[in-house]
């Protein structure tokens, strides 16, 4: 009979990370400060982020230790299981194997801990009292809670205000770990106040999320602000997920031919596919295939370049695939997928065709998303059925190839958009082909 | 470094559930046939189950096997860890071991799949095309929804009106595994029919829910009746959980000294315990808990009656502790606890002193289910917070002791309960000591 599951004993969860900065055929452009329009020197971020993370930012070193108190609370749910999708193979008649690495099963649903916890860990380290964030749907903003919860640091999240109303339920779940929610716009900032003098109905965004975050951290000596997705070190950080699925293939006795996962900012992805670039660079014959929604096609559509992180202008510069920071994308229900940008880590490795990229629909996703809870049992979060839908696609099209991907999370806090879909009120969007012009008219002179 | 999790491989998935009929040092009461009064034969049942399912409701045999078929769902799930709650020890500074049993890794996030699956496939073998089931909050319907699409059986939830629109989300589960959810009181059954005539805004009850499903099933060839808890053969499907907990205590090198789960129906808690019967029967030190809210205290206040399983007199009567059938408990956040009467065996054993029974108030449970969140990161379902409160209690009491709870459910579909604990509009609820002593009149004679 054949294996379903490939579990790790507790000795196994990575003690290093793996920085692939030491590994890459090329030199990752700097980012640029916003103002001096230089590379950006460590000392720039040091009034909202702790120095450890910085160094690591910047950091070539090819292993860096996982913290024992890190490690420590990573074992709460790590390592995590590596699945052979038997009955999904079943149903597609399909000769390829399809195995799922499940960071489902992390305390907030998804791989988003990996590392809040190490953040929070690092900011407790070096003598901060509380980190701000924002969060949209809100799944980064419970992982944050969670992590400063076990270490004694207060939050603040800054969460869009039409899902603070909307969608209550990651809410609870910082509530739960003692977070401080805030419907943002808000009173409490600068920022947030001359928007709601503007408009003092404003529903929020993001990017008005991400500037009352790092303001209230810039202005308060003992506050720093925490990011869930894009940078260097939080990929850092997520390449626990690989290196687990490196040795958990071998324990099947198996070697991946393709490599998929969904793609937001980056986070998920680059923590599954960094550990095996070293693989494709000596073997072109692996995929590493990065999914995301055809309403905010970033890899596929939009132009690498320097661009802000924000729509308002405010972060550094990075040489990133980018719609524009002006870009607002349709309301998929993918919503860790909505950003403009993408890791510039990710956007280098599709620019020198390491890595490739693919946009699928917000109903294909869906569709698949439903094979896959009634043949392996998991209700995935949309954003992971992004990558089912790809997986799917190469199974029913390739022979006898070993398919692999990452399931980030899971989809409990997602119903409702289910819901939607089963009773037909989903739709797919046509690409904002206009949007996209419009947003990329605005990008920086570097 | 203490090990925290205790993980078994695919090959140790029970491959026999164990029957506890064939150990207990009492004969069973026999259930007795609403209408002659006299004990029920297997023909009497079979309008509305499967005959494998019958016979093993009144089997006495040890071992009885889990079918190929079965065990290959089960391991979409199973075997689930033991883990020890070290952070939990650490936050009580206890000087006992705490272990978890965590059941809350099934696809619908709680222990009901054990049962719903081979429930399912039995009724399949037999050539029946559809159950029917009632469910209050839903994760019973969620579970049989989830069973019935793997076999490819046809699912109708009868599920309690006011849940319906109050609890959309463990309904979305159901749509997702392809079931039928009709709101109760409805239009589709007779006795449906005629409470709706006398009230035509009727909100339904788990009563009325089982009376339309066992309808149903009893008036159409081929749809059979299927129940989530209370009888003899759901418990039986459910000591997978204690046969797994078994083998993993010996892994860890340690022995329960208290064993504690909660109960409603009592099919988590005999999952659990039953397979340490025979090990409380030689050795009496051995502490067994079966944990219910002091708002519905079926064990510790009821009587140990004959009494129906439902509102509306239908059922088979059934020795147990009861509250009497017409009980009505407090609207308690532990849904799956509100239960009149208690599973047969279960209250066998509470009769003979081999188990143990205490009551606990919701602020509590609440209390210990945020205590639990933040040390160990899972958010338990209100259900399963009873044991936990029950766990701390004793490992607070307790010196260098080994307490081993399950934890039947997690938390992500209850996060509204969460909200209402946490903004103080949560209450205890008075023992109901005037409204048992009314329903308690009206015991059957027998």
């Amino acid at each position: 009979m054949k294996r379903s599951k490939f579990l790790l004993f507790e000795k196994d969860i990575p003690s290093q990370w793996y920085n692939v900065a030491a590994d890459l055929p090329f030199q990752l452009p700097p980012p640029i400060h916003p103002g001096t329009r230089k590379p950006l020197q460590p000392s720039d971020l040091s009034a909202i982020f702790p120095m450890a993370l910085i160094k690591q930012e910047m950091s070539s070193r090819r292993w860096i230790d996982v913290p024992q108190e890190v490690w420590d609370i990573y074992r709460l749910w790590r390592p995590t299981p590596l699945k052979r999708a038997l009955r999904l193979e079943k149903a597609l008649k399909t000769t390829c194997r399809i195995y799922y690495k499940d960071e489902s099963v992390s305390p907030t649903g998804s791989h988003k801990t990996n590392t809040s916890v190490p953040q929070a860990y690092y900011n407790k380290k070096e003598g901060i009292k509380r980190l701000t964030t924002e969060t949209g749907a809100g799944q980064w903003g419970a992982a944050l809670s969670f992590a400063c919860n076990a270490f004694g640091l207060g939050c603040r999240v800054y969460m869009v205000k039409v899902s603070f109303h909307q969608k209550p339920f990651r809410r609870s779940l910082m509530h739960i770990w003692g977070s401080e929610v805030i419907a943002s716009p808000s009173e409490e900032t600068e920022s947030g106040r001359a928007i709601l003098k503007r408009d003092p109905h404003c529903q929020g965004s993001l990017g008005m999320a991400i500037s009352e975050a790092v303001e209230e951290a810039a202005k308060n000596k003992d506050a720093n602000y925490s990011l869930g997705s894009v940078l260097n070190h939080v990929l850092l950080h997520q390449t626990v997920i690989g290196l687990e699925v490196k040795k958990q293939m071998a324990m099947a006795g198996d070697k991946p031919d393709f490599l998929i996962a969904c793609v937001g900012g980056g986070s998920n992805f680059g923590g599954f596919a960094l550990p095996f670039v070293k693989d494709k660079l000596k073997n072109n014959k692996l995929k590493i295939i990065a999914v995301e929604p055809s309403a905010c096609p970033t890899l596929t559509k939009g132009v690498y370049h320097y661009d802000f992180g924000d729509t308002a202008s405010l972060t550094p510069l990075l040489k990133m695939f980018t719609l524009g920071h002006n870009f607002m994308p349709p309301g998929i229900h993918a919503g860790g997928l909505r950003y403009h940008g993408a890791s510039p880590l990710i956007s280098a490795l599709c620019a020198h065709k390491i890595v490739d990229a693919v946009a699928v629909e917000q109903l294909d996703i869906f569709k698949a998303a439903l094979l896959f809870a009634k043949s392996e049992g998991i209700v995935p979060a949309p954003e992971s059925a992004h990558a089912i839908k790809v997986a799917i696609d190469v199974a029913k099209k390739e022979r006898n190839k070993c398919v692999v991907f990452n399931l980030s999370g899971h989809g409990f806090l997602d119903l409702a958009s289910y819901d939607k879909y089963l009773s037909g009120e989903l739709q797919n969007y046509a690409h904002p082909v206009s949007e996209i012009k419009r947003a990329l008219k605005q990008l920086p002179q570097v």
